[in-house]
């Protein structure tokens, strides 16, 4: 690894709707940044243009020894291929890794953007040390990553981390997926959007629509969050109803993988211990009590960089 | 191992219930077994004479290299104390191994009971070759046994895979765990038997009670099971019902570890088929199509004595 030292990395975060790219040392420090919208609904081939240009924009005459992708989708590690997203429109088995490896001539390495999320926080944020992880990203969705005896655990296809397809409420909303009462049908900013928009259509009062230019289709979890810090009612109690949800899941994770460590990213994160002071007192009082002493469950240090960074990883665990 | 493959070993299945303990050479033949009542009720001292008792008279006059505890409990492996156990009253920090080393000064291994049940089916049973299994246990309760890259999968304290105690119904009935709706308290054998009284006592038209010497508090599953077998419409459709529940947990389990292979153990597995085939259907429906192209869900082959056989594979591994 000493020659490398001396070159620098790309980690490309593909989500669906924005493309974080870093230029990175070989210990996690980030030296230039492409931020852009993905614009997933143009489809892959223009998609992967834009994670080129994305990747030439942060590379920029540097050397460059790697370039890892954390893709919000089910990837084939070893080929390099995303299978299937449900946030990546059109995005059947594309082979990423071939596509970008062409254009750099580079060794590029794929991976899950939860998972890669664990790797990055392993490596250089929250879980350095820790061997047992479960990172859950709380976001459109809820995504995880799952790393075992300091491992990534992908399971037999590659599809492994699904938690936020778990069924919490059997007699809960219907997923796309095809289940009903899945975790982020409840827990995920979509849903509490999804509820906040219920609440205030049937007469609810409360200050939410302030935050969205009084438009309806404009309300989001941040905009029900910076109602909430605002003291509004409903906002505070919607939240609280969304952090109960994200306990039931949680204790669920706890008392399944009895992990060391659980950390919490993606959009919702944001709320920090309003949303998780709540659901860790549910782990606290209902998950298995061995467990519950074995586990601590924090906020992503690494924030919105996590994936990028774990993407970095991937090519220094490879070279 | 040369040398020990003269030499047998006792695998002990240390139940809620019953004692079940078998002679085994190194491939698994098991030359002689001893299976009594746990009679659990009277306290660690009166089971553990139990288990030596019944050690004792597997061994009898044979050369033995050592002996492995499969036991219904979280264990703590390394130091062979058994910290908590649900069907073991009184149990809480045990140190079963410690007892069973000075009685018969020889390498004894303890481990959770379907943890040892998922290594027994990889030594010897449905998943030799398997690297990527989950064991499921269904009867009293559900339990599981989780093996991931060849490697039995502990969590961070020992109690990982308390996969009965997920969630499924937020509204669902309590569990004396302090949850709400766990799988166990709608698909195991418990449920089924508990919904069987309530129907009967609410006055359904039902043979159930002729299986059960005409009462009440001797309605089982086993007794639901023998009903539905001759026809009897109720016991179909509660057992419809398990198998409904039972599935909506194995969706879960698929989402979350992408496994090759799910087997079914325990009390429940019995019915084979007439609960299985309903549980895969929902599956193949509900879980994410890339797992479940990956997943095999079958009977688990060795049926009682997994855990017995896991016990003696404990002991195999570590000599």
């Amino acid at each position: 690894m000493h020659e490398k030292l001396e070159k620098m990395i790309v980690g490309v975060d593909l989500g669906g709707s924005k493309i974080n790219s870093i230029l990175s040392d070989s210990s996690g420090n980030i030296e230039a940044r492409d931020l852009r919208d993905t614009l997933a609904h143009e489809g892959p081939d223009a998609v992967i243009k834009r994670i080129i240009d994305s990747i030439k924009q942060v590379a920029s005459g540097r050397d460059i020894a790697g370039i890892g992708i954390g893709a919000a989708g089910a990837c084939d590690v070893a080929t390099g291929v995303i299978t299937l997203s449900p946030n990546l429109p059109g995005w059947h088995d594309i082979p990423l890794k071939d596509n970008i490896q062409r254009e750099f001539n580079l060794p590029v390495h794929l991976e899950n953007d939860a998972t890669a999320a664990a790797l990055g926080e392993h490596c250089f944020g929250g879980a350095v040390g820790i061997d047992n992880l479960i990172y859950i990203c709380v976001g459109t969705g809820i995504g995880g990553g799952i790393l075992i005896g300091g491992q990534l655990y992908h399971g037999a296809s590659g599809s492994a981390g699904e938690i936020g397809h778990m069924t919490i409420d059997i007699n809960g909303p219907r997923c796309p997926c095809g289940n009903s009462g899945c975790w982020e049908t409840l827990a995920s900013g979509t849903a509490l959007a999804r509820e906040a928009v219920k609440r205030i259509e049937a007469g609810a009062q409360t200050t939410i629509l302030n935050f969205a230019d009084g438009q309806l289709q404009k309300v989001s979890a941040h905009r029900v969050y910076l109602a909430a810090r605002e003291g509004d009612r409903l906002a505070n109690e919607l939240i609280s109803q969304t952090a109960h949800y994200l306990g039931v899941g949680l204790v669920n994770i706890v008392n399944i993988f009895n992990p060391q460590l659980i950390l919490i990213g993606g959009g919702l994160s944001r709320m920090g211990q309003l949303l998780l002071e709540p659901a860790t007192k549910m782990v606290r009082e209902r998950a298995y009590e061995l467990a519950v002493r074995a586990v601590r469950i924090e906020l992503s240090p690494l924030g919105n960089d996590s994936t990028a960074l774990g993407a970095v990883a991937l090519v220094l665990k490879s070279s």
